[in-house]
C-alpha cells in the first residue's frame, strides 16, 4: 500500500463561513481541513507549533487599507508566504428559514460590515444595526437562537454553512471591496504542494529597515527601480524601541530565485540595517 | 477701548483630560478654550464649520503606528496643518480619594491603554481589566459613581481635572510610547498666531498619487532625495475606486516657501497624478 498523503490543514481567524474560509478554499482547494481560530495570534501559533500545516491571513483591504497587526505578526513569526489571493467582499442579508425580509428589525454583523452597508440601512430605517463580534458568527448565532425578527450580514458561504437563507445579495455600498490574503507555511518543503502550477508570474515580499540617513529610502527603492522591478505595495510600520523610525514592507513583481530579483535583494542588503525575504509566491489574480 | 482678540478655541477627540488635551495645551497654551468631541469626524467638522478655531488630532504613535482614519480625514477635509507636537504617553493608576491600592479589584480604561500595562496586571493578578470607551472618561466615571473598589488608567491631567488621586505613576510596559499630534486650522491667516516663534526648522506634509508605472514612487521620492530634503515619514493608504492603487503621504524637513522645497514640490507635481500640500509648520521637538 502507498502512503496516504497527510491532509492539508489550514488555520484562519474567524468562524467557519468567514471570508478567510473563502480565501482558504481558493488557495488550498475544497479538501483542505479547516482550523478556525479566535485571534490572528492563534493562527500564527497553530502553524509555528505544527498543529496546522498552513495559515491564511488577510493583509489588506481596498477600502480599509492594511491589516497592520498581520504585518507585525509576519515579522515576529518566522513563517513563509507561499501564496496570495483576493476575495471580493460581498455582503448578503441572511436570515433563518421562515424569517422574511418584512419581519427583520435587527441586523447583526461585525461593525466594519455594518458600516459598509449604510445605504441599505438608510433605505430601511425600521431596521436597526446590531454590532456583533464576527460576520459568520452572527449567522451561526441567528440559527442557534432562532431569532424571529433578526438577520445577519455575512458571506454566502456563511449562509450555506449554517443552513440560513439569503434575503438580499450584495448590499454593500462600494462594490470595489476586495481583501487580499496570504498563504503561510512553516517549512519551505510545503511550498511545492501549495504553489499553483500555472500563474501570472511571481511576487516577492520583504521587510527592511534603512540606516537613519537622508535619502535612505530612495536609495533602497532604487535597488528595485534600477532593475525595472515593479513595486506593487509599500507599507511602513513603527520600529519598536526607536521612536519615529520605521520598518518598510515591500512587494515587487519578480521571482527571488532569478538573477535580477536576487541582485536587487543583495543590493538592498548593502543599504539596509536589516532585511528579510518574507516569501516568493505565484501572483494572485 | 481696543478690541479683545477672539479667544482661541481648540477641538479634540475624547473627554477633558485626554492625551489630546495635553497636546492642545502644548500647541496652543494654557488659555485656549477646549472643545472636546466624541469622534474625529466631529473634530474636523467643528473647524470646517468655524465653530472652533483649531483642531488637535493624533496622527501616529510609536507603538501602534499611524492613525489611518486621520490620514483619510486630512484628505477629505481642506484644513491646513500649522503645527505638530509629541506627547509621551504615561499611564497612571488613578482612583477616587479614599480608595487605596489594596482596595482596587477592577481597573477601567480604553482597551489600548489596558494592553499597554500588561506587566502591571501580571504582577497584580487580583486586579481585573475593565475595558471602557476612553482613558480620561474612565476617571470621570469613577469619580461620578464613587466606585469603592475601582481604579482607572489615564493621564495625570485627567487625575487633576476630575480631582482623583494617582496611586501609581508610569505603569506602562514600554516607556518609548509617544504620540505625535497635528494642529489644524481652516484659514492660513490663523497660522501666524499659532506657529511658534523659535523652532528647529520647518516640516512640510503632502499627499500624492503616482501614475501607475514601474518606478513611479522611486522617481517621486527622487524629487526630494536629489535636493537633499530628508523624509521623516512615508505612509500609504488605499485609493478609493482603484483597487490596489495607493495614496502616499510624505513628511519632509523643509520650508515649502523656500526654493529647494518649492522646486521639489513642483518636480513632484510633474510626476504625480494628484498632489496637495497639507501644511508647512515648525518642527515639533
Amino acid at each position: 500500500m502507498g502512503r496516504t498523503p497527510k491532509k492539508l490543514t489550514v488555520a484562519f481567524q474567524g468562524e467557519l463561513g468567514a471570508f478567510s474560509e473563502v480565501a482558504a478554499r481558493q488557495l488550498c482547494g475544497p479538501d483542505a481541513g479547516l482550523v478556525p481560530c479566535q485571534r490572528f495570534l492563534d493562527v500564527f501559533e497553530r502553524v509555528s507549533s505544527g498543529k496546522a500545516r498552513a495559515a491564511v491571513i488577510p493583509i489588506e483591504n481596498t477600502l480599509h487599507g492594511s491589516i497592520h497587526e498581520n504585518y507585525d505578526n509576519l515579522l515576529q513569526n518566522k513563517l513563509t508566504i507561499v501564496g496570495e489571493t483576493q476575495v471580493r467582499i460581498v455582503h448578503n442579508l441572511i436570515a433563518a428559514p421562515g424569517v422574511g425580509f418584512k419581519k427583520v428589525r435587527r441586523v447583526f454583523s461585525h461593525p466594519v460590515a455594518l458600516n459598509q452597508c449604510l445605504s441599505f440601512f438608510a433605505a430601511n430605517p425600521e431596521v436597526e444595526k446590531a454590532p456583533f463580534y464576527d460576520t459568520a458568527g452572527s449567522v451561526k448565532m441567528l440559527m442557534e437562537e432562532r431569532l424571529p425578527d433578526a438577520a445577519a450580514i455575512a458571506s454566502s458561504v456563511a449562509a450555506a454553512r449554517y443552513g440560513a437563507r439569503i434575503l438580499k445579495r450584495g448590499i454593500e455600498d462600494d462594490h470595489q471591496n476586495f481583501t487580499r490574503f496570504f498563504l503561510l507555511v512553516k517549512e519551505a518543503g510545503a511550498r511545492k504542494q501549495l504553489a499553483a502550477a500555472d500563474q501570472e508570474g511571481w511576487k516577492t515580499s520583504l521587510v527592511f529597515t534603512t540606516k537613519n540617513q537622508p535619502g535612505a529610502i530612495f536609495r533602497a527603492l532604487g535597488a528595485f527601480a534600477l532593475r525595472d522591478l515593479s513595486l506593487t505595495k509599500i507599507e511602513s510600520r513603527p520600529l519598536r524601541g526607536k521612536p519615529w523610525e520605521y520598518l518598510f514592507y515591500l512587494d515587487f513583481l519578480g521571482d527571488a530565485r532569478e538573477a535580477s530579483a536576487k541582485n536587487a535583494i543583495a543590493h538592498l542588503a548593502e543599504l539596509a540595517d536589516f532585511h528579510r525575504v518574507l516569501g516568493c509566491y505565484p501572483r494572485g489574480v
